[in-house]
């Protein structure tokens, strides 16, 4: 018989987009849907780098360089060194997105039935990463009543087996919002280091801190080899359809590695590389509005999750999502209910149920992912329909 | 001790960029060295597409649909009804480049130790998709003396085991340029059928081809199931830096399946999607000026190589590769020798050693693979270096 392979069947469906049926169903009905399931901001494009891109004059879109244009990645090693990351252009490989790099890394770090160690909840998408790759994902379980801290790293003791290879940490962190401080982030380097395992820190969001500083994995000194950086240009500059991203790390023989897989696939998108040179020369002040914006955004969400009866939602610092916890029994039908059966003056929510983000089933079904990616007007217009939904919701529950 | 995965040492470097190197060394000693090793063309992208990327509007690149656009799938599929393909939009994916395809062909379709055969010499990016899928490639040697036309069927036979899941073929070929018959589709349809084998068919050169007509293993009845496209317009617009593909298939969990590894890596680019859009809309005569020029190039190259002495060529009828047999003991070593010891007035050449499109070891050692992307003034230049190079590398050798 004709079949697909058994990790075409295993690999994990996206679980923030499951839920998008019901909201085409919900928008055909003519309710008005608040996305706060996606991390899609509603933050313009910087103008000058879509300009970049519109200005362009060349006659042929050639391939560039498999490691991305040696210019772009100059340009990237400026950047780095803005935020206090001392790299040269040859210790960067540009990927087509964040995503890339997340794979090369494993691919390359890691062979099928090796372990890699990541705090739940975390990005869903590791799953499916981790499945291409035959990777095992050994969830260690952060909790929402200490805001999503780092576990205590005896359980990462406790996980590491003669088979782990890695541990990923999101700094901060999607989906929590979790901002690292300095001495978790050496607490993970004593333990890498400690234990010869690689550390993979996705900095997708290193821009969008609210309190306290950034810890970049690649500050952490005496770690070169174990430290592996993925970024993306996505969220920083609201370009998520660019796919441009990057691996970065000192280790020559994984760049050697990583170097070939990025050949294998000739080369990432020109257009996008363009688009993120220009980003490297936008005004220094660039992110000052942004993050301005986003903590504005996370303040009112916040109080006004807080202030619902049963509803509590620790303050992230950084990204730009929280997780709540809600009065419910199933988060993931009260998130399909919320589509489905419920609206608020014709308008209604759609929310990420935070079960897909954790590893340990079972865990988590009391708790949705909301991104606020939207403006206060809207977020606070999605906060009513909320409000509203769980009074409903728990009536007739 | 801290190192990197089995996978990542095996992943094959790219047979055609290791002599990079050599190049750019002799670049800076002031030789010009005719490309002939990269099927990068210097046919100008048509101006019309990159015009769609510079006027676009939008304030936000937002990421699109994983499976790409919606839009831009139902131009796909206009396309591809006017070459005889008749699917709906729902049955392609986009991708990034054709080589995600391909990717993701492998991933969705078979399992760590699967075995895939693919006729030699063949795309030497399978080797690294393979390796990255945890595939064996098992290939069937083509001859030259033939044109590399399909193999004997019975070497398929021969060549399958219980862990054979598909055939790859790449029609018209790369590196051979050998445009497989209608007759040999058959050949091919009827053993995937009888051996529930997918067969995989990269068509990446479909609009190329010279002698006779293209027929797609999408033109094959009554093995829907069995059949997986790959495609980019990478070639066919002189686009290769979009980083746009798609994976075409009638088989519904596949299709099912391969969706799950799109949405893991978000979606596709969008600006090289604008551009692919834009190419749907192209005047229909716009293949045949580019097609003439093609032809053109052929037969200049080879004419020219067969009239040197000792130097076999046979006339491909697709793409815009060619193998040739040269009068030299080891073609890696002429290759090389070429950037590093030869000029003729100030130039040489770069070609690909055959050996790295062979699976077998030791196969195609006199052999090299000329892709004619450059114009005709171009390549006599390069034909009089390789002249002039040949006599001289017997003299000393």
């Amino acid at each position: 018989m004709l079949t697909i392979s058994n990790r075409g069947r295993q690999m994990p469906a996206s679980p923030i987009r499951k839920l998008v049926p019901y909201a085409e169903a919900a928008k055909k009905r003519g309710t008005k849907v608040y996305h706060l399931n996606i991390g899609q901001p509603d933050i313009e494009t910087p103008p000058q780098i879509l300009a970049a891109v519109r200005n362009s004059d060349f006659k042929i879109l050639e391939y560039s360089h498999s490691a991305g244009n040696e210019s772009y990645r100059k340009k990237m090693s400026e950047y780095y060194a803005r935020v206090g990351i001392n790299v040269t252009a040859n210790q960067i490989i540009i990927t087509t997105g964040g995503s890339e790099a997340i794979l090369f890394g494993m691919m390359a770090c890691m062979d099928a039935g090796d372990e890699v160690i990541i705090p739940e909840p975390f990005y869903a998408n590791y799953n499916g990463f981790a499945t291409e790759a035959g990777v095992i994902v050994k969830p260690i379980t952060s909790s929402i009543k200490t805001g999503f801290s780092l576990p205590p790293i005896e359980d990462f003791e406790k996980a590491i087996t003669h088979k782990t290879k890695a541990i990923i940490i999101c700094n901060p962190n999607n989906p929590t919002g979790y901002l690292y401080s300095k001495e978790e982030m050496e607490q993970l380097k004593q333990i890498v280091v400690k234990h010869n395992l690689f550390l993979f820190s996705d900095e997708a969001y290193r821009e969008f801190c609210y309190e306290g500083t950034h810890t970049s994995a690649m500050h952490l000194s005496g770690a070169d080899d174990n430290v592996v950086m993925m970024d993306t240009i996505s969220k920083r500059y609201s370009a998520c359809g660019g796919r441009i991203g990057a691996l970065v790390t000192k280790n020559t023989s994984l760049l050697n590695a990583v170097m070939k897989f990025a050949q294998a696939r000739l080369s990432p998108p020109t257009f996008a590389q363009i688009l993120g040179e220009a980003a490297v020369d936008l005004p220094l002040d660039y992110f000052d509005a942004i993050k301005a914006e986003y903590k504005n955004r996370r303040n009112t969400i916040i109080k006004r999750l807080n202030a619902m009866p049963g509803v509590f939602c620790p303050n992230p610092g950084g990204a730009f999502y929280a997780i709540a916890q809600l009065p419910v029994g199933d988060a993931d039908t009260f998130c399909q209910w919320l589509l489905e059966s419920f609206d608020y003056n014709g308008q209604t929510l759609m929310l990420a149920p935070a079960s897909g983000f954790y590893g340990t089933p079972g865990l988590g079904k009391q708790e949705v992912r909301l991104a606020y990616v939207l403006n206060t007007t809207a977020i606070n217009a999605a906060m009513d329909c909320l409000e509203k939904a769980l009074e409903e919701y728990n009536n007739i529950h």
